[in-house]
C-alpha cells in the first residue's frame, strides 16, 4: 500500500530525517520518502503490518503534527 | 574566556543541538549556549587549546554560517 502523509513542523533536514527514520522504524513500513518543503511523505507499507494511526503517532512522537 | 558567535540558518532543535555539540566537541570549549530565536551563541573556552577559527569551521562544519 501507498499513502501520503501531510506533515506540519519540519523545518531543516534534521526534521526531514527524524520523520523518516520514524517512520522506517515502524515494523511494516518499506520506505518514507519525505519532501521538506511540501511537507508531503509518501509511505509505502504493508496494511497487514501497520496503520495508519501508527503512522501518524510516529511522526507526532517526533514532535510534527500531521493533517 | 567568552564569546558570542552569530550563527545564520539554525531553524529548530536539532539545529540548536547540532551546533551545541558541535561547539562543545572541541578541546578547550567548556560550554556552548544557543539562543534559537536570535542565533545568539555564548560560548566559554580556554584560549590555549582552541581558537575562534576553530569554532567557526566547527560550525560551519554543520551546514550554518557564522557571521
Amino acid at each position: 500500500m501507498k499513502t501520503t502523509l501531510e506533515v506540519k513542523g519540519m523545518t531543516c533536514g534534521h526534521c526531514q530525517s527524524s520523520v523518516k527514520g520514524a517512520l522506517e522504524g515502524l515494523a511494516g513500513v518499506q520506505n518514507a520518502e519525505v519532501d521538506l518543503a511540501t511537507g508531503k511523505v509518501d509511505v509505502s507499507y504493508d496494511e497487514s503490518q501497520v496503520t495508519l494511526t501508527d503512522m501518524r503517532e510516529a511522526v507526532e512522537e517526533q514532535g510534527y503534527d500531521v493533517a
